[in-house]
């Protein structure tokens, strides 16, 4: 592929987008030098070529792929460091490479070094007393270790105060003994457990003088540091292969009476003394920090693989041609086909929704973060509520966007060379970890319930729920307005309705003489569709409120594509949400008909710049790593290219033939 | 595992079930003697053991996946030549290997030689002359041959016209030359294609005296039957990894002006005499007919896929405990949990409901083709509707099932052990192949569109959208009745009006100056709903109306059983489609409500025989293939056994960590 020429139906998109595609890509990194500096990234890290692959992943045995996975980590991180010690700059660098973007083109199905920059220091940071830390996040930092951070058991995940691994002091030898009392206590899916990590965090049922303290953190060396084999009474190994994430090397973890060092317990908020004494935390909701830390930065890095994903669809989709609609007229680019602007355009919107939620969010947490440190408690509950919902909408928009477009892009997009299975993968299992997303969205609908009742006790209401204060107060249908900030006002009054709808089905059953968690449960598939309801008017405002500010400051040409995304979003998510419209506010048939309608033109209206949009996103081929979506748009070279790098195809004829196909064929089999 | 008792929650399941599994299974398999016939061919096929590996193919490489699937299909098909020389029942095992039962427990990832059986071979029978049917058929049936059927091009996919790949006649040799003019003409996709045929029939443009003549099948000979070598002039390998069905060997295929001899186009229905004249097809629309036959087939396939998943969703969740909603009470299992029975229940009367129909479309399909034999094609166009958007359907919802069990399985459901991954891999599949979705819901709405002109010229229409006129003749909105009945009146009047709403769409947008063809696109993701709409009014009908002849046979506790999935199927369709029925009928809020209370207390009553159903499918564990879903219930030991087959595990230290890991500790690296 020396010809660079990029492909012509791409290139006439190109010519005749109405924006300023580079102007949009600075408003989306935050300014002309955040560019900059993004490109100089990726540039610096790309050029080693820690990325290039002898043979492409897809190819190896599962064993390969940890041993390339574990190389291609060691190359990427030692640059890191001596990136780090020239620039000086490394937290965005680590943020970049461990994310779903700058990370992704180097180790396409996750690293197994991840959790010990993600997960074991910030641990050792958050929960390990001064002198903890000065030793061991020293060792950490140098890689004198590697550690990993183990929490979920095989028999146990979300419900933490299930966990079966017991610390038990023995005041005698001034040691804590682990131990897993069953093989449902074994730990399971940390990352870089398996093989990787000579050392662990390991969260545990803390007994001391015949009492249970609940989960604490330890320390716990698992492999000698020479020989890196595994400790006496340490049983570890990996878990197995799995949908995405093969490089992640996630293992399993037994104890069998494993002694450590009363100093291997963190303890920053409880102790042990040297007699067995337990001395309590002074604040248990300190560590709902970390948890909610990890949320918000899940919601940003959404962005980067929905991007990723719907750059690869639209420009496939310029590409590619199909049928034959008008007689003696050429087959169309499938980007002309309605339906297919319906699956794509979506997309785009959505990663400009998810962004700017996303920064309204991290502004918010920080915000929370302040207060906190000053012992002020007050709007965590509702700063945990909001994380909660938007991981679980973030996460299952996400994954539908990705498989949306993958879909839409036909048998191709089946194919490992569109990286569209690889994304899912990435994708869909963000809707499983660090918190199930049903389980999110009942946190919050437990929130929301009591915000209903505080409305009702006639108090006052935190910002994110106050709307609910207000459009009971009115009257119970006013006129329905058929613009943007009426449909933003129409989910609102949906998700007060469906709420105080839940709260009066718990009522009601416990008037019938069920428990509360009984009629809890009994009302729970409605208390999420709640949590949902009120996650989408949050999006839909925020989206709609952070586009308004941004584009005061943008030229008249970009600033009408934006504000075309932010309807498209809002139409369609109302048009997805007709059910809800009708049953709690007074919209009509019309109304809906009108929607429908402009929904059908603001699609007509974005399709010249849908390839302009994509572009904006700025994303390297080497990232993209897909054969449809690549700048130039040779997707039928590109696809013959990857496919002749299947080993495969090194020879003409496989041994099977001649080992059971011909001796099959001839009956001798 | 050794000990074989089963997991004590899942035989207290067992226990309560209020209704007989077997009488059950005898239904859903049509009768005792078929449940027999079943069981015995699954016996007798699972105890070769062909299907035992050892090593789980998760861990091979691409290219060893391939060679152990050659392995496989030979041991397998050998073993189905034998069955069919002993028993002479050869029919019906061959129909249960290559489908998504049987055969996936054997070839979990595909089969190379499918193909050969599926299309080759049924290609040969439906295209060729009584002369080539008699000398190719007995080669293909004899193995002397392996066959592959392409038609799909790099750059062209369900718009058969554009395919690109000539077939020029030579009078003076008498000879067929086959070229690829571009790359975008390479065949790309057929199974079996890469390095398992030796032949193919091959879709091209036919050329001769200089005239096109469309599309027509040629066999072709790919490789040496002694050497297995590609011919000269034919470009064949593998298209590469892919999201799932990795043991297909799809391959690539370009001819570079490849001679054979005027006899091997397949002349059953047109021909090209010695000289080149070209005679004609008697009736084109007879090709119809396979692609047909498949899609019918399919719908019943993804019964297997949905009964699988959630087979082993259902399981897991007896056994699986998790949190603790009442203090001092253990763990419950997490099947108590409303929430999780909405996401299980709904796949169990799924299978149900796509069974039924898929014999319903069986019969009809049977009744077509007679029709057809005599020389009557009127009811073909309404079965050509009827299985685009079935099939449609159909897989959509199964993909949409498969992947919901899989979440409601935590993490645990992204583990290959699960086999969940692999299932979506097939099913996800089928939403492309066969006709891509969105096409063929496109291909109703047109027969939809021409129904409705009918209606208004007054006009009698065909049995399946007779509803159209029925719905339409009363007056708009009669008063909404809240039964089973009811909703399925709703749903036939959802349908109806959203055809009419499209097509005074399309109507409009003419009349405001765009072309049929302008104002058909912009109308038609309205036109894929309303096919949509139109299939689930189907889809309900059909399984109510069949269920209700099903249990006059049954007991009444069966009776009840099988009545309460149908409300349940029936009831979960109407509140997911409560906008729709807000627009086209009176339902009303308090209809609503009830209809979500009905939902709730079916789940309910659903609930304590949830084991009992998903066992009543009766899939052996060799089948289901999963750690999660075994009949035993042992889910931890299970996939803790699984774990340790990973090769990596095999050694405890990998080589990796001498060759990366501490060098880079070191510094050294």
């Amino acid at each position: 592929m020396t010809d660079t020429k990029v492909n012509s139906d791409l290139q006439r998109e190109r010519d005749k987008c109405t924006f300023n595609v580079q102007e949009l890509t600075h408003v989306i990194d935050g300014g002309p030098h955040m560019t900059e500096e993004r490109k100089k990234r990726e540039e610096t890290i790309l050029k080693e070529g820690i990325h290039e692959d002898e043979v492409p992943t897809e190819y190896l045995s599962h064993k390969e792929k940890y041993e390339v996975a574990v190389k291609k980590a060691c190359l990427l991180f030692k640059l890191m460091r001596r990136l780090q010690e020239e620039e000086n700059n490394g937290m965005e660098n680590f943020r970049a490479v461990v994310g779903g973007s700058l990370g992704s083109a180097i180790l396409q199905d996750g690293s197994p070094l991840t959790l010990h920059y993600v997960m074991f220091i910030p641990a050792l940071m958050g929960q390990g007393t001064v002198e903890q830390q000065a030793y061991w996040i020293g060792r950490a930092f140098n890689l004198d270790i590697i550690g990993t951070y183990a929490q979920t058991e095989l028999g146990h995940g979300t419900f933490v105060r299930g966990l079966e691994t017991t610390a038990t002091y023995d005041p005698k030898t001034k040691e804590f003994v682990l131990h897993s009392p069953t093989l449902t206590a074994y730990k399971w899916w940390p990352g870089g457990l398996a093989h990787t990590a000579n050392y662990c965090i390991v969260m545990a049922q803390l007994y001391t003088n015949g009492q249970c303290h609940g989960i604490h953190a330890f320390i716990v060396q698992l492999r000698d540091e020479e020989t890196h084999m595994p400790r006496p009474g340490i049983k570890v190994g990996e878990i197995g292969a799995k949908l995405g994430m093969n490089g992640t090397n996630n293992g399993f973890l037994g104890f069998e009476h494993v002694r450590i060092p009363r100093e291997h317990m963190l303890m920053k908020n409880s102790k042990v003394l040297e007699d067995g004494t337990y001395v309590n935390s002074p604040s248990s909701k300190l560590a709902y920090g970390t948890m909610m830390f990890v949320r918000v930065v899940l919601v940003n890095d959404m962005c980067n693989y929905i991007a990723k994903a719907v750059t690869i669809a639209t420009r496939y989709s310029a590409v590619r041609r199909q049928s034959q609609p008008k007689p003696n007229e050429p087959e169309p680019q499938i980007l002309d086909y309605v339906t297919q602007q319906h699956k794509l355009f979506i997309g785009i919107a959505s990663v400009h929704a998810f962004k700017l939620s996303a920064d309204w969010l991290w502004n918010m947490y920080n915000n929370v973060t302040e207060e906190l440190e000053a012992g002020d408690l007050d709007r965590l509950p509702e700063l945990h509520a909001l994380s909660c919902c938007l991981k679980a909408v973030s996460t299952a928009d996400a994954a539908e966007c990705v498989e949306r477009c993958r879909l839409a892009c036909g048998g191709h997009g089946y194919m490992q060379a569109s990286n569209l299975p690889l994304t899912y993968g990435h994708v869909t299992a963000a809707c499983t970890y660090e918190g199930e997303n049903t389980v999110l969205l009942l946190q919050t609908a437990r929130y929301l319930v009591k915000a209903w009742q505080q409305v009702v006790g006639g108090n006052s209401l935190t910002p994110t729920v106050s709307y609910i204060a207000k459009v009971n107060s009115g009257r119970r249908s006013p006129p329905w307005d058929n613009t943007i900030e009426g449909i933003i006002e129409g989910f609102q009054r949906v998700s007060a309705a469906k709420i105080g709808i839940c709260v009066a089905n718990i009522e009601k059953r416990q008037k019938n003489g069920m428990s509360y968690e009984d009629a809890w449960n009994m009302t729970s598939v409605q208390l999420t569709q709640a949590s949902e309801a009120h996650c989408r008017a949050i999006l839909l405002s925020s989206y709609h409120e952070q586009t308004l500010s941004q584009v005061t400051n943008v030229s008249p040409e970009l600033r009408e594509v934006l504000l075309q995304l932010v309807d498209l979003y809002v139409v369609y998510w109302a048009l997805q949400r007709v059910g809800d419209l009708l049953r709690f506010t007074s919209i009509s048939e019309r109304d809906i008909e009108q929607l429908q309608n402009w929904y059908e033109q603001l699609l007509t209206k974005i399709r010249p710049n849908a390839v302009g949009l994509v572009d904006s996103f700025d994303i390297r081929d080497e990232i993209l790593h897909s054969a449809l979506g690549a700048y130039d748009g040779r997707v039928y070279e590109r696809l013959m290219a990857e496919a002749l790098k299947s080993p495969l195809n090194a020879e003409p004829v496989n041994q099977s033939f001649h080992k059971y196909l011909k001796p099959f064929m001839q009956g001798k089999l």
